[in-house]
């Protein structure tokens, strides 16, 4: 008997990233795309159209797992309200299972993704692990006892909405001063345009001047090519990030942090200055790692697909 | 055959409070104490002592709970470390069993709390519940999937030390802008003081003069009288505990917030502005319920009492 094979998809904020994962947990098939602003039936119909790009070239998978930025209800995989896709009250599984005739089971992205993490990645052999996606917002997810935590409606392990700065810049999210606002892929950026604006002679500056823009990944390029003020932005960033972990670890005390999303690139020159602001301020002796993810960006995609695999079992 | 009775402690930052405890969760004979800036010899000659004298009123006690505002091995009942009294690093389980010479069980105060308040308190019914105990400084408590929470170490729960103000004012743990420095019963006696010195003729500016100091529990007697001044100082930290709801909403997703301590004696007009911001900024539909505890200051002792109780089952 060959094999058991499921498809797992990542539906992230800004893209799509999925594939067909065996039991052995080695991935095949790869499928990407963007959603370039689509509303809600144009998302819906790319998720279907790249499950059945991977089904013509995988027609024995037997089930398919995805991994949402939503709030989700598990059991029906129902999505009750998402900041970063027009997803707000959609039956998503039941949608899923209809248009694809294939068993479905849908999570959080970042549940899914602190998932793989814990069984096969960065979080393994940990009962308590947390999980922070930096990228255009900041997802999260909870391992605590052994077991992805949802709280008592399936909305908990939001760690990208933990208020670090009262009356502070205000989120997409209705509130201010979210950690998201201040440490996300998309605040690197932020901190690059305000250090252009201030040395506008700088490489920094003349990207600005050049584009009237700066993403954070090309702050996080310059930064890895040594230039001093790209490595500040990141770093104050990663300051920032420090005082999430700091909240994380009294509040929940978990073995480890894992660290991902586009933002995570930087590497260690966004995480040293986290974890150096954790070991400074954190209550107790140092204790909690800050690892990067083991699976990069295909955490979410791999916890996805474990969820098919772990349902069909 | 008699109840089963056993002798609960609360050993609070600034007092004790202890009774004996039966099996219907009645009390009888409470003692209190006092530390006045005990060192460490003293504060468990004062907690022996305390305990000595309620067992002259009933030596049929089985057994005896302490909550202590510790980081506490649960098992063996040590104390790692602890902000408000001098009991960093003391094997005080063992250290109470000897001088005793009975059962000993030992738990972190607001650990012990909410272990009351979820049992037969306001939490009753529910399974995901977090407490915040506002005093001195802020202690918490997390009941997940219906038990206590401890985390990998057992420090779970600071509730008091997220940071909602980065780069805040100094907190007594070493971190900065901790919700502990922001919203606790100190807190409001630095909010009375501040509008003291902004209207120096007002009932709080006057008290300051006469005084050079203004307690909480002052600014808050001033605003149950009506006092506009005092209203708005304990609004104002009312509504900094609400960015503290929003974070641990967003976090944890539990049922309820039990808010006890000595600040709790503000009541509604400490909880609904609290509630206010709760419900503008936290994420998804209103959910989280903000009550005040249901055994008032007893709670801990009561918990306490539990951790016994159930430890001779």
């Amino acid at each position: 008997m060959p094999p058991k094979r499921v498809i797992g998809i990542d539906a992230g904020g800004t893209k799509l990233l999925g594939g067909v994962v065996d039991e052995d947990f080695v991935v095949h098939n790869r499928v990407h795309r963007l959603w370039r602003g689509a509303d809600r039936e144009e998302t819906l119909r790319i998720v279907v159209e790249a499950v059945e790009e991977v089904r013509t070239v995988a027609p024995d998978v037997a089930g398919i797992g995805f991994g949402i930025p939503s709030l989700v209800e598990p059991t029906s995989g129902f999505s009750v309200a998402s900041v970063h896709l027009p997803l707000d009250e959609v039956p998503f599984g039941d949608l899923m299972a209809e248009r694809l005739g294939l068993p479905v089971w849908v999570d959080n992205d970042v549940n899914a993704a602190v998932l793989a993490e814990h069984r096969y990645g960065a979080a393994r052999g940990t009962s308590h692990a947390v999980m922070f996606a930096l990228g255009t917002g900041i997802g999260g997810g909870l391992v605590l006892d052994g077991r992805v935590y949802r709280g008592a409606t399936g909305a908990a392990g939001e760690l990208g909405h933990s208020v670090v700065e009262i009356d502070g810049p205000p989120c997409p999210c209705g509130s201010r001063g979210c950690l998201e606002v201040l440490a996300s892929g998309t605040a690197i950026g932020i901190a690059g345009i305000e250090a252009a604006r201030a040395h506008p002679r700088s490489a920094l500056g003349k990207r600005l001047e050049a584009d009237g823009a700066i993403r954070g990944t090309f702050v996080t390029e310059l930064a890895h090519a040594g230039d001093e003020l790209a490595m500040e932005a990141v770093c104050s960033v990663g300051r920032r990030l420090g005082a999430g972990l700091v909240s994380i670890l009294n509040v929940l005390d978990p073995e480890i942090a894992v660290i991902g999303g586009g933002a995570v690139a930087a590497g260690d020159l966004l995480l040293d200055p986290a974890r150096e602001v954790l070991e400074a301020q954190g209550l107790g002796p140092p204790r909690m790692r800050v690892e990067p993810t083991h699976f990069g960006n295909e955490s979410g995609m791999l916890g996805a697909a474990l969820l098919a695999l772990d349902g069909l079992e």
